[in-house]
């Protein structure tokens, strides 16, 4: 293992009825409160009563941004910052799943920089400062509730960009299971090949001698896989909604469960140019992509992948090669994406071969990407020929 | 699982050289800094002459306070918080093994109370601030470097305390494994002792539906197990000491491993009283007692010791009932214990019957201790009388 720093100070709250903590939990950053939202589920949930109640309890002053996009788009983040100095907003809370945070996340470091907050995304500037931000989460999926990460979408030029940064870390989040039973099931398949492929980038690494987290790796896994169909089959099972919540959190935990170790992120780097165009969901992208990046690159280093095939798929290796025992691990990541319902094939969104030399030269615009296997322009487009 | 709150706001260093990012950790918190350590082991291995000249280069004002005793005693924590008062101390610098950290915490929140900080360890009081303190350590063992624990000792009342705040969290703590080359084998060995005991505390539950936590706290134990062995056999291991380092700081990180499930610590509860007598080192006393109280409670929930048994010691149900299962498990724990070195019996350290009484009275001071089996005087008694 390699040496390494790690640095987490997200509050998570978690658990039934952990809503009713908001008012408490955001009183200590002032009393203007951007409140940002996506498509108004959480209206017919009944969770935007209870958190304007929350926050009227502590006689805050609440500027909406609703609209927020499942890939959400640099517009509403410029918008966001706009409402943040013209209402002098001082905490930013999001309420929704991934993109709602990672808007959220965007605005609060864009509010505290003169310049334009696409700047952060192209790598044009660092992000030294951000209004504070907290969430309450919706959907287990992104991780986005305990790092300082966010993705976000340049509709105009197609690109599909992340940053991350110690500013942008929630100062608390609400996670509240029973929130996730109305997660329609589509988005509940999503945020499950979510989760699994942020714990997969992290796993299929070069470097060695770092048991622990490979074990921490495989422990998500095996707790995903135990609770995915549980979830599916009874949505309003507490208990397989709470342990997909908590590996989600996890999995994506500003590097917890890879210190130390190199990870790769290729596959979210060639999902992205997918999602970029298409504007197909994440997930579903991520379960089209990650077992085609598994077959091009296994040889790189076989060991790795016998062992998840043994540890995590639980396939004995009988009399099977290396090489055998390898390609059954992947081939049950794929039967287990399909069992639970996500996408195989670009072909699914009617996604053709028009656009693959775009998204593989744009997946490389900043260079070689991936760390398990270094991917150029030609690999990238070899990965989403599999992938057709 | 039940609902949780976690926080965790340490910046953990992690690596072959961090010592020498000690200036730029420690420039945000003040000049004037109260540098506490142990019996002078850091003066040997030359870390004591790093860290001065770390502090020297960034023009801080040293005041010194060592010979923190390896069960830190209330004696010299009354020294630390005076000479933070008449210092003006800002920071303090923790450079030694859990004890030494253990110390600084309390000195860090003594500094900021007006009463005795004695107050904290009866329940008198609790931490409302602390000054901010940071640590290098050298002793893969307590946890203490990414929590805001602390035990200390009054050694004229026999009296051995635990508190814990979110105010005495270190801000950063830098961990060299290379800096534990150099840590003789018997503490090498209840370091050990001390990060399993840590896991079982939380790994013997009654929660259920924590799926993920019983995994996580097994990749530690499992961890630990195949990497003991080597750094005992080859000190200089660079890998195998960093393993077991990093699995010492998971652990026990705030309760990461157990979030929304309910831990024990009945096991330390009687070790304390041994120690708090005795003055032996806390492993040893844990290598003495934990395989004794799981003995003593198994059957409580005896799906949680098979599991244990299959899963952390690989043994396999053949034909065995669930009991000899669960007892196998045992065995194979005090095997391990044994074969590293750790004692099995108070008689190892000439401790016979006469304070059984004595202890038994003092662990449940402030009523039943443990939560797997809530334990009273009457149960310390015996799980003492089976470890004499």
């Amino acid at each position: 293992m390699e040496a390494f720093s790690y640095y987490n100070p997200t509050n998570l709250v978690f658990g039934k009825g952990t809503v009713s903590r908001l008012g408490t939990l955001t009183q200590a950053y002032g009393k203007t409160i951007l409140l940002v939202y996506g498509s108004g589920s959480i209206k017919r949930t009944g969770l935007y009563d209870e958190v304007i109640s929350q926050l009227q309890s502590i006689d805050a002053t609440i500027v909406e941004l609703a609209g927020i996009e499942p890939n959400p788009r640099l517009t509403s983040v410029r918008r966001g910052i706009e409402l943040c100095r013209s209402e002098h907003v001082e905490f930013i809370l999001a309420v929704g799943g991934g993109s709602v945070l990672d808007a959220a996340k965007a605005i609060a470091a864009g509010a505290r920089y003169d310049g334009d907050v696409w700047d952060f995304m192209v790598q044009k500037a660092t992000i030294q400062d951000a209004l504070p931000m907290g969430s309450i989460l919706t959907l287990s999926a992104t991780g986005s509730e305990m790092n300082g990460n966010a993705v976000i979408s340049d509709w105009e030029t197609k690109q599909k960009r992340a940053f991350g940064s110690k500013h942008t870390f929630p100062r608390f989040s609400i996670l509240d299971p029973a929130l996730t039973f109305s997660v329609p099931r589509d988005q509940t398949v999503n945020g499950i090949v979510d989760i699994m492929s942020h714990v997969f980038e992290q796993y299929f690494t070069l470097t060695t001698n770092a048991p622990l987290q490979e074990r921490l790796c495989e422990s998500i896994l095996l707790t995903v896989i135990e609770n995915a169909e549980k979830a599916l089959e009874y949505p309003h099972d507490f208990e397989a909604r709470s342990n997909l919540m908590l590996c989600g959190t996890l999995a994506l935990n500003g590097g917890l469960i890879s210190v130390g170790t190199l990870d790769d992120w290729a596959s979210h780097g060639i999902e992205h140019e997918i999602s970029a165009i298409y504007d197909i969901p994440h997930g579903a992208g991520l379960s089209i992509v990650f077992p085609n990046w598994m077959k091009y690159v296994y040889r790189e280093r076989l060991d790795r992948f016998t062992q998840y095939a043994e540890r995590v798929w639980g396939i004995e290796r009988g009399s099977k090669s290396d090489e055998e025992l390898a390609l059954a691990g992947i081939s049950a990541t794929r039967a287990f994406f399909t069992r639970i319902g996500a996408p195989a094939t670009l072909s699914f969104y009617d996604i053709g071969e028009e656009n693959l030399d775009v998204m593989a030269r744009s997946a490389v615009l900043f260079g070689p990407i991936g760390n398990f296997k270094k991917l150029n322009q030609q690999d990238v487009r070899e990965i989403l020929t599999l992938s057709l």
